[in-house]
């Protein structure tokens, strides 16, 4: 039996998610000493880059970043990451049962002939101005909208039911779960987060390409941006350090691992708020907080890729975007995810919400068959015979177990909403879920570890530990 | 650091509730060695007598049972624990804003003013009638009643507020949720599992207290059914061994506690579905079932009991049962919950759903003094001077994590409700939250545990091991 390290810092950050090193080099920044304990055995949380070889990647988490992310686009300068703009040029492909059409533009022509789509759209977005962003609980009508789900919202408008297997559609893709399972709420003022201070969320900045949130992407992956924060934290990082307990009274802090306690005079919790119910807190969360914790489950979303040679699609005059409506096929929408260099080729497919509860547990060969002839319907059959295949599944990650976010069910923002952010004593959240703008994208964890970071250091007294 | 102790039997049972002590009891009477690793410090799960003194006690957990509970009634009377009438004479108190009123039978006469209600339970009824009790899925309509929340349903009756105001008192009591937050198939299929094999269910029998779900109550408290099981089971029940590793393959199972690894042919997993999370298996729970899992979070219940040296209000013709309507009471029903030698009286009130939101977090003294005052206007101002007042809230009892049961929002029941009961490998499910007939009363804990029981015992072969 080892004997247990102690040590002792101003601030312990658990969690080295985009969060959670984002407050920790802030509070680094300001003087204060910390210390970065992290679960897994790599920082980056639910951001993870895939080796192509050749120094090449693609992302298996977390990837897309556009215009209003100001947040994560300012911290990627700093660090020196670049941007590109995600492959956008040529036609997109929608797949309905049978039928197989290209089309131009960001909206299938089959949909402008769904004359209830548009009122959809607008309807949406008209309700989404409503919400309260920072306060959704006090929007009007809010207690109704958070009693009904997204599916019951949008059938209250009258609509055919194309309108809503379209909205099933953009959710799908967008957070992983079906329009029965999360709240009209939830949806609308997760819709209104897709914006910064200045401008309004959007449904259309939320699912677009050109002017969205999936515009562009980081060169060298995602995960760069956690791996370059964390050289700069240094030491100041433990890895295979999952929290087990945190403790605190009037004079401080301690956050225990299997073999580590910390003494702190803050805690910065980085984690999926699900997650928060296996630590062991000393004292309790208020019940009301804890019981939110626990109903803030996420989506269920897998990302399945394929490598070819070349992005041959491109010839073709294709942007290797597709979307799939209905239950049949295992992916709702699909990008071409090949890296700025222009090759090789990587399709990059989204399956999630009712797909995944279906495909989840089959076979992964029968998996990859499916997904490869869900490619090969907007690409051609050059899809089926890829150079690699994988599948990240999130909800399989012990340290995530979800994704991408937090979807709340009905009554859950009403009924204990409030408590989301409210500090417990000497321990503050952060991350992606905890954020107001850009709630579950990368944005938003910067958004949260910016903040607590500024928090803590606006209200404590500064002493000198360095 | 002392040794592990090692073990073998033929089954594992992981949780000394109700469920697990019936299955253990009964493979070991099928000639099975059993082991029970309990993670409390004491059995009996969600079933908690408090000790009045005198030898007298009275319940913190569950207590109530009924006709159609056959299973329950037949282990109770297997075990030589009596049953007895709960209180049922005299008025009940209707408490409706700055309305009181008494009323004798069921129904207090302002329903019955209400003409939406007489059509809401014709319609639930109704509706129930139509519920596949053993697969929900595949009811008539399951998919757009799970799509939608019970208040989307009641609503789409056209029924006025008042209606579904009632409906929250009784699913308040019931479920400690909000018709908000559930899904409308989920409410009816639980109400559809309100009896046994030859009764379908009602919402009479569940809420009802002459011919319902509470009509009677065990002599010596409902905790003596575990205690006399695990007496009988004697050293095969371990305490305060909360088990933290399931492993299997084509050998066995080794299920291992902080100090303690048991191998076994068959694990018999009895705990509330939610904290399965918190068991490492190996190899892990498919993806869908996991998430189910996860997804079965309880409602939020407390019970708040007050001690006074006789049931004054009997002498007042009162029965002690009072019904709240809306949100400013933290008390949605009560009961006289006397011990059957008639003293001390006690009264007991459920504080669940939206008024546990509300009221869980102020302090202890503010919430004793509204309940009690909520008791006052039922039975008058004597119910402020108790002397002895408690409260049990089971959302912060860290081996439950909520009361009383499982209550699935909207589009979990469809998507993931057949994995429920899916044995994983050597590992099978049990308890409360498993069965069909009265999910989440004690009844149902029974039934599973034998159930499972018989299923291990008839699917496997019989070495002798005694």
């Amino acid at each position: 039996m080892t004997a247990r390290e102690r040590r002792s810092v101003d601030v312990v950050v658990v969690g080295a998610g985009l969060a959670g090193l984002t407050a920790a080099r802030r509070l680094q920044e300001r003087g204060r000493s910390v210390l970065v304990l992290e679960a897994r055995d790599r920082v980056g949380g639910r951001t993870l880059n895939h080796d192509l070889g050749d120094g090449q990647v693609v992302e298996s988490g977390g990837q897309f970043v556009g215009p209003t992310q100001d947040r994560v686009l300012a911290l990627a300068t700093e660090l020196g990451v670049d941007t590109f703009r995600a492959h956008d040029d040529g036609d997109t492909v929608y797949v309905h049962g049978k039928a197989v059409r290209r089309f131009s533009g960001d909206i299938p022509p089959a949909w402008t002939t769904l004359p209830d789509l548009g009122l959809l759209m607008a309807r949406l977005d008209r309700a989404v101005r409503r919400i309260d962003l920072d306060a959704p609980w006090r929007s009007p009508d809010a207690h109704r909208l958070d009693a009904m789900t997204t599916a019951s919202w949008a059938r209250s408008l009258s609509l055919g039911g194309g309108a809503v297997e379209v909205l099933e559609i953009l959710l799908g893709s967008a957070y992983g779960t079906t329009a029965a399972e999360t709240s009209a709420l939830f949806t609308l003022w997760y819709v209104a987060g897709a914006g910064d201070e200045t401008h309004r969320g959007t449904l259309d900045r939320m699912i677009g390409v050109d002017g969205g949130a999936q515009e562009s992407r980081f060169v060298g992956g995602s995960h760069r941006l956690s791996a370059l924060l964390a050289a700069d934290l240094g030491d100041a990082v433990v890895l295979d350090a999952p929290v087990r307990r945190i403790e605190q009274d009037a004079s401080g802090a301690r956050v225990s691992t299997d073999h580590l306690d910390v003494d702190a005079q803050h805690v910065v919790v980085a984690v999926p708020p699900h997650l928060v119910a296996g630590i062991d807190l000393e004292p309790a969360l208020p019940a009301p907080q804890a019981e939110l914790f626990r109903r803030m489950t996420f989506g269920t979303l897998m990302k399945c890729e394929a490598v070819y040679d070349e992005p041959f699609w491109r010839a073709d005059g294709l942007s290797g975007q597709g979307l799939f409506r209905g239950d049949a096929e295992p992916v709702c929408s699909m990008f071409d995810n090949t890296p700025p260099s222009g090759a090789p080729g990587v399709l990059m497919g989204f399956l999630g919400a009712h797909a995944w509860k279906t495909w989840a547990d089959r076979p992964a060969a029968q998996r990859r068959g499916a997904v490869l002839r869900s490619f090969a319907r907007v690409v051609g059959p050059r899809a089926l015979e890829p150079t690699d295949y994988w599948e990240q599944d999130w909800t399989t990650e012990p340290w995530t177990r979800g994704g991408p976010t937090a979807v709340l069910a009905p009554g859950v923002l009403t009924e204990l909403g409030p408590w989301r952010d409210v500090p417990h004593g000497r321990v503050h959240w952060a991350g992606a879920e905890h954020a107001n703008h850009w709630n579950g994208y990368m944005d938003g964890a910067v958004r949260t570890g910016e903040d607590v970071a500024d928090l803590i250091t606006r209200t404590t007294r500064h002493e000198e530990t360095a």
